[in-house]
């Protein structure tokens, strides 16, 4: 185990590097945050390069390091406070830090997704700017039990520091497919057999309570402000909403989303038992 | 029109303390930040005591400012940005807000709630910390249709700055009951003739999916952390919990919230037409 004490050590600056964007892509890793994210990411099966924590934090999170040490591949280093700092995303952060490569999964691509078996329910994203707003529609997704998601358009990484702790490692486990134009590729979905469902806040649009989605189904969710692009909207089979009984307006992107999702798995699990 | 330019200005002062609860509590009035909050407020039907806004605000928002001089009982003033920032809550204000009432709905007793007609679907919130889920919890139950809401044990102030930004003014609309002690009023609630459902993530509890919601129901919401009080679930008449196709654990407080107000509603809206 080294002891890192400086800030220009080259170790911790490669790792603070896949705080961005480019950087993960180019590296194929990303950079993991807190004592439950990295213990979570090692349970999940991800390779853990390397280890990165304080002394403070070997202390307070002794459990958590175990876990994380048995999928350990390369090196782990103590840092002090200054150098953990490079690190940390937060402002009052633990002090625990790893880098793990971004699971294959996680890079599915659409020809790969089209060669899978048609069959339950997928979630499409489109165009997603809000990182924690991405998390949140995957950790729901997970827990609703969805395991693929297709990420459109312009959307945000699902590696960055803010989606994975909104998302409370959802991104290691699910299905992530990078789609540069939905609605190009609707036309080969529904030719495989996927069913779409555009939801939008419309109040003339198919009631998503009254849908089939015994179906293979994919639930095409867009952006907090704009919602999904009018051309992905007409290219999909369905125009769905949530049938409002108090102020439609105001109901929030992932509060909605998680509406969608359940009445989407609900149905499904009721015609599949 | 006054012109303040001095942060020392006794109004501007009065009205920034109305960013702590106590102030709120003794003076029964709120502050209220954001060119469409205020409006909002205004639009509700609130009594709005005074108005502050920038010159900047004052040419980007003419059309808000106009709505929320309909209903202004005082004064309007105009301040300096450097006067505005002692009323902003947020990095980036948009430098326009007012002093409004308490509204009277938000400050129903639980004996004036007793003596209502017994019907519908109330939500019950138990010990809500945090200011953002408290007002997304409101923002969705009056999104879905549910008018009522008890606010129960040491639950955050609706009206603090932040809960007013997540919950879209909703409060400004909604019947808000404070509640001490869920735990002891709800023998007195059974007596009128509601039905508790104790919200749980334990799989032996009953299905939301299964529970007949057209009798008049409340649903009983815990805190994120913790869940709801040990004592609360036992008084309850019913636990109820959402069936997980995938990962239980990882649905959050506010996605499980919506889940269980949508099933409520969802159920009491196919009973009643």
């Amino acid at each position: 185990m080294e002891h890192i004490t400086s800030r220009r050590n080259e170790t911790v600056r490669a790792a603070a590097a896949l705080r961005h964007a480019e950087a993960r892509r180019e590296q194929g890793a990303f950079l993991c945050e807190g004592a439950r994210l990295c213990a979570d990411a090692a349970k999940s099966g991800l390779t853990v390069q390397s280890l990165f924590y304080t002394q403070k934090a070997a202390q307070k999170y002794t459990a958590y390091l175990q876990k994380v040490r048995l999928h350990l591949t390369d090196e782990e280093y103590l840092v002090e406070p200054s150098v953990a700092e490079l690190l940390a995303d937060t402002k009052s952060s633990q002090g625990i830090y790893c880098v793990c490569r971004t699971p294959a999964t996680s890079r599915t691509t659409l020809e790969q997704f089209l060669q899978q078996p048609v069959q339950g329910a997928c979630l499409a994203l489109e165009q997603i700017q809000d990182p924690t707003n991405l998390g949140t529609a995957l950790r729901t997704a997970e827990a609703l039990g969805i395991s693929t998601v297709l990420l459109c358009g312009e959307c945000c990484d699902a590696f960055s520091p803010k989606a994975l702790r909104g998302g409370m490692g959802a991104a290691f486990r699910l299905t992530l497919v990078a789609v540069d134009s939905l609605q190009q590729m609707l036309p080969a979905l529904h030719q495989h057999g996927w069913h779409t469902f555009a939801s939008v806040p419309d109040s003339s649009a198919e009631k998503v309570t009254q849908m089939d989605f015994s179906v293979p189904s994919i639930m095409v969710v867009g952006n907090e402000g704009n919602g999904l692009l009018p051309e992905t909207i007409a290219a999909c089979k369905h125009r769905v909403t949530i049938p409002m009984l108090g102020r439609a307006e105001s109901l929030n992107a992932s509060a909605s989303a998680a509406i969608l999702m359940w009445e989407m798995m609900r149905k499904w699990s009721d015609s599949n038992g």
